[in-house]
């Protein structure tokens, strides 16, 4: 693994925030991710996370806090905007203000001005009236790169086939919807749909029933290329700004009648809820693993997709549930998946190159999902029709759903009207802060009268 | 078919400006297209097409010639902000400035100032320095609208079977990348990706051997939805703000591999070309024709796909090519196709209606792509896939396909670098002045060297 040398992945720094020096916290100095939240006058303005604080970094910015030379004046108008992507698209403008909101935050200051701004220009994110989606995602790619998740719903369609012949050549990705992406915390009205059972003889249109969510990691784009210009598989980390959690939530009924030949359509485009924080890569840094070598008799990726280091990253991601009953019972909510990000078949990088390898463009803040992520056991799965699958009888029939049992005594094999799912993302290794990612989370609402 | 009242349909309308009242022209004083072009300073800048010139709608208003009312100071901030989405999100503002726009070329206009105001803002489109894209397409879905398209295609896959079980049901579509539309007239560099022949034991990466157009109708919307309203079948029609023709290029190897099981990705996203005007609907109001009743035995729509009105229209959709050697030897382009935009099995109103079925919302300027237009004759297809198509012998197995004869002497299966592809498409009907998109042109360029 490569040697960390960043000095603002120092795990001593210490800020005058108590709450960013708390062990448990998601967020402390060494990881400063980028929001956008309804700042004065409910503007959008652009924000690091920092313990349970929200730093507003156009503040500092008038203030003077973030310095008036050079650096400081490329970022006065990227900041001023609102609007994160002008930061997220420049590396050099990324590191500038994660160097100098650390320095902000750190406990070496002092003085009664310097006072007075924190008062003004950190504020608890509790008392933040809105986030927004964390920069806008005008193009979001879907990618299919869980070898588990792939086998597992492959063998649901094809017991003897699992995995289709181009799964171990091509990272299969295919675009989702730009417009319907919201902010974690927003509900998700259950949608209406053309479905059709096995046994039925026609399709009926109607809501949901196997109303379904999909544990992702999220890769924001910083540096775009242009049209016809692809991205080598070496110069693809240095295009990737951050993470996010995802929740491309799915409605799997709809999904098998609607689904051939083109691929999944309004079965995923009715909502995709993404996290609120972009963890920065910098801050990723120390938990690259290396990417386990392919089982025997894998194909070796394609050379265009074969680069030099390792981009595995071991994130830890859960999934928890929360009925309606359980809230208002005061159960907490269920964690019924854990799996690592580690697992993955297909590197972030090896995402990025494919991607663009035809001269397809990427824009800075473009949203390439990662596609369900799930482990190789059974309770490593990232999403329902996986995690209530079990498995084919010897009929070679599948054998009925296992349901999840709630602490409410309800059970689910689909998410049901109320049901808020919650996912979480963090990283831990000795040496380092724990640099979380926050939580995405979305309740489902009953679907529109028809 | 509904009678037509409007008055700026009137086909007696005549214009100072002689070339809009050419019976050849695809824009005369009946069209009104909306455009971008690079105007004062290359800003972009909003036009309308009128006979061979461009109207620049922002100096039109600065001049005070689009009227000083409540109307006219609405249109104000869309006009002047030089992006078309803000006019046609407003059924209200299109309509004002297609009215005066109207009346500002009509011939009862004199005066030496009205003289001076024609010379500086109706520009001839010869001399524009640069279109750009009509409007920003933030979101572009394409369909797959065209029953002989899906039936022809099919049966190269499935001869026994060539429509799948939902094709009459659903109305098929997928999300295509926003990033990569440009502009017609803009090269089209041939993409690399991977692909795999039958006889192949592994894929093979480079560039695409069989690149294809798909000659399309893309309807702009208007006036957008909230994310979880759908828009009802029979309001549909009102958030259609227009027109255009869509050249969705195509790299059938890279399909062939890549498109199991999400569909088609990198073989698409590498450019989709646009034509530079969106048509009114208000234009094409004539054209409406009643939709041919479904074969016996096929399903009626379900209920929420079934409007009033008649939502056909006939637009003839015309494909032209011109190789490299055919240019330097000064030959024309051969038309190669030619088909009606009436034979497509789902209307537009039954795509935007399903499109939003699931409470997706639609943003104005929104691209919704018919899928490639083909009609029951072999001579009627709508990309090389089907026109090169030779059916299957009588073993079962496809037959060789057959290539076009250019009068270059040369011969084509799929493109070559060096050629153009050319679209154009109009409508007449009597009584009426005819109503043209003008072209939607893109050439091949060579693919990267790797």
């Amino acid at each position: 693994m490569p040697e960390i040398t960043d000095p603002t992945l120092n795990p001593d720094l210490k800020s005058w925030l108590s709450s960013a020096n708390d062990p448990a916290t998601d967020f402390p100095l060494q990881n400063l991710p980028l929001c956008s939240f309804a700042g004065e006058q409910g503007r959008p303005t652009i924000g690091i996370a920092v313990g349970d604080c929200v730093v507003d970094v156009d503040m500092l910015m008038h203030a003077g806090a973030l310095g008036d030379d050079d650096a400081a004046r490329g970022l006065h108008d990227a900041v001023h905007s609102g609007v994160s992507n002008f930061v997220l698209a420049s590396p050099v403008l990324r590191r500038v203000l994660r160097e100098r909101v650390q320095d902000f935050m750190l406990d070496k200051h002092a003085g009664q001005q310097g006072r007075r701004l924190r008062d003004k220009a950190v504020i608890p994110r509790a008392g933040v009236a809105r986030f927004n989606v964390p920069c806008i995602m005008r193009n979001y790619t879907d990618f299919y790169a869980s070898i588990d998740h792939a086998r597992t719903v492959g063998s649901m369609f094809r017991p003897d086939n699992p995995l289709l012949p181009n799964y171990k050549h091509v990272p299969i990705g295919y675009h989702g919807r730009a417009s319907t992406i919201v902010p974690s915390g927003v509900t998700v009205r259950r949608p209406l749909g053309q479905t059709k059972p096995d046994d039925a003889a026609a399709p009926a249109f109607g809501p949901t029933k196997r109303l379904d969510y999909e544990l992702e990691v999220g890769c924001v784009i910083g540096e775009g290329n242009a049209i016809g210009e692809p991205i080598g598989i070496n110069d693809a980390p240095g295009h990737i700004a951050g993470l996010c959690l995802v929740n491309d939530w799915s409605a799997r009924d709809v999904q098998a009648w609607e689904y051939q030949p083109l691929g999944p359509f309004l079965a995923k485009n009715f909502a995709t809820t993404v996290s609120l924080f972009i963890v920065p890569m910098d801050a990723l840094a120390p938990f690259r693993v290396p990417t386990p070598a392919r089982p025997a008799g894998d194909p070796a990726p394609l050379p265009y997709l074969l680069g030099e280091g390792d981009w595995s990253l071991d994130i830890t991601l859960e999934v928890l549930i929360q009925s309606a009953q359980m809230r208002e019972r005061g159960l907490s909510p269920l964690s019924i998946s854990r799996t690592s990000f580690a697992n993955m078949y297909w590197s972030l990088p090896q995402l990025v190159t494919h991607h663009t390898s035809n001269g397809c463009n990427l824009l800075p803040g473009d949203l390439l999902a990662s596609g369900t992520v799930s482990g190789p056991g059974a309770d490593e799965r990232g999403c329902l029709l996986e995690r209530t699958w079990d498995g084919t009888g010897p009929d070679g029939k599948p054998k009925p759903r296992k349901a999840i049992e709630l602490p409410s005594g309800e059970k689910r094999l689909f998410l049901e009207d109320g049901d808020e799912v919650i996912f979480r993302g963090w990283c831990e290794r000795s040496g380092f802060r724990r640099i979380g990612f926050g939580e995405c989370r979305g309740t489902v609402t009953p679907a529109k009268a028809q």
